[in-house]
């Protein structure tokens, strides 16, 4: 195809043709279905039911979508059939980090959270000691998911996926974060400070699966500089978010305990810039990701985009 | 050089030429230094100071000798100077996995242990909430290690050791193998239970750090194969062992609480077969290590003998 026709073809891709919840849903599903597949089926003396009732059926899959998006942008097939499986791995590897986090983050020691998408935590179900366990399982299962012994996914892809996931996830990444959160409580932060926590601590991990995606193709460098200042964005986007919801919606709309933020003294957007501030911070990140994606060169990015829109209005 | 000359060197490499104290001091060094230098210096809000707390200047580092001595056996460098990069990286990692996991057992939930080698353990030092974020970050650093973005290491390498590292540290090994123990107070296991518990709980970490180390080289199907059975057989020796010094050796020899398995009614060797059963069962195991390496075709096994005769042997 000459550069003209791909040019046509890219104008033609504008976001108004696009049906997130379409796309979403197939790849949900496939998602689902691998997880269900991958997650401990053999685990001995019920850490795989702790396991598998931490990561499946929950949430809206925002990470392995970004996976996803960002694997297909770069030249990853589209079509659902013939996923990538390097980047099928990478978005179920990038879920059992986020879900094993939340079940260490739910324990009584942390958060101490009794119900998380209106069921009992996994340490209420299944008792402290089984939920420390399936976190750590779950952490060792998504480095195993990322290393085949097949060829299936190229072992320079395995190692880079594998660094990319170790680095979002330790302590210079989501670990690191949520210590800075735990010594932040009645401490009074400022802005940068609070961006730094929000960076490490949710940032990151959604920052690493744009980039898991997008080495699970050959993005050229100023895409991948593109892909990972759009990352940023939506990364400290849906904590900006997060904060805001967590004093305008109601409880039974966020699926948690609304308000609780303001309750525990923690250092919030809203707490610093006030809400009509923090609103209009989360659009300004919006348009920041957005024009990362109109200068990253590649040709359809209506996924990132709408997951981007999705991620900034969503309701919960 | 003919094989001749190999099999004339080989057999002047006798076990009473080597001295295990020698070997292992030059390597634990250059461990603890790696150790010193990887393990987060940079880590925010104290999250650092734990991870380093529960790692550094601590614990005999069998597991890195292990990874070393397998990996100098198959044909890595002997020289501490040239030491093998690939080498010392899963050396240390191993040891992450190996102290993480030692942060989690002891927290209230699992063991409730205060005092670990004759220190507070990390969480009456660091608090709970730190100890548990310490441990999960140790176990992300543990991939980290093994995947630096350099050309150290091939990228065949880093993807083989993750997964083997994943494999040993997860639901399919140590950390299934503390769920059955969990599961298991107090319930009447028989022997092939309890050898499956070991086998997962410590035994596939120390196997595991076996054969890291021979991935660090290129052995052949026999070698490996050979690897494996020795790391099967120590692995399950170092169990055996531990359950025969929890009712032989006391506290002090020990540097933690022993009788505690009887006092916890936990199902242990010494329960089953008995102390003299025990002892015997941990010399045929021995016998079983050291049978592997002559079957490995490898020129010199001292270090690996010498490490099976420590296992067995040892007195605390």
């Amino acid at each position: 195809m000459s550069e003209t026709v791909l040019d046509m073809a890219s104008a033609s891709l504008k976001a108004t043709d696009f049906d997130l919840a379409v796309w979403s849903r197939a790849r949900q599903l496939r998602v689902e279905q691998a997880l269900s597949d991958w997650v401990a089926p053999d685990a001995p003396a019920g850490l795989g039911d702790a396991m598998r009732y931490a990561v499946l059926d929950g949430g809206k899959r925002l990470r392995p979508l970004l996976v996803l998006a960002a694997s297909e942008a770069v030249g990853g097939s589209t079509s659902v059939v013939s996923f990538n499986e390097a980047a099928l791995r990478a978005a179920c590897a990038v879920e059992l980090i986020h879900a094993y986090s939340l079940v260490h983050d739910d324990m009584p020691c942390m958060d101490n959270d009794v119900l998380r998408r209106g069921k009992p935590t996994v340490h209420v179900r299944f008792g402290e000691a089984r939920a420390l366990l399936a976190g750590d399982a779950l952490q060792a299962l998504a480095f195993e998911l990322l290393t085949p012994d097949e060829a299936t996914v190229p072992p320079t892809v395995q190692a880079q996926l594998c660094r990319l996931l170790a680095l979002a996830a330790g302590s210079g990444g989501m670990a690191g974060g949520q210590a800075i959160d735990l010594a932040s409580v009645g401490v009074k932060l400022n802005e940068s400070q609070l961006r730094e926590m929000h960076r490490l601590k949710t940032g990151a991990l959604l920052q690493g699966s744009v980039m898991m995606g997008a080495a699970c193709g050959a993005p050229s460098a100023q895409a991948l500089a593109a892909l990972s200042a759009y990352g940023a964005a939506i990364g400290l986007a849906f904590q900006v978010v997060d904060d805001i919801l967590d004093v305008t919606a109601d409880s039974a709309t966020l699926g948690k305990t609304a308000g609780k933020d303001a309750d525990q003294d923690k250092p919030t957007y809203v707490s610093l810039l006030g809400l009509a501030r923090s609103q209009a911070y989360a659009q300004e990140l919006l348009v920041q990701a957005n024009e990362a994606l109109q200068a990253s060169g590649l040709h359809d990015t209506r996924a990132l985009r709408a997951l981007a829109d999705m991620v900034v209005n969503r309701v919960n």
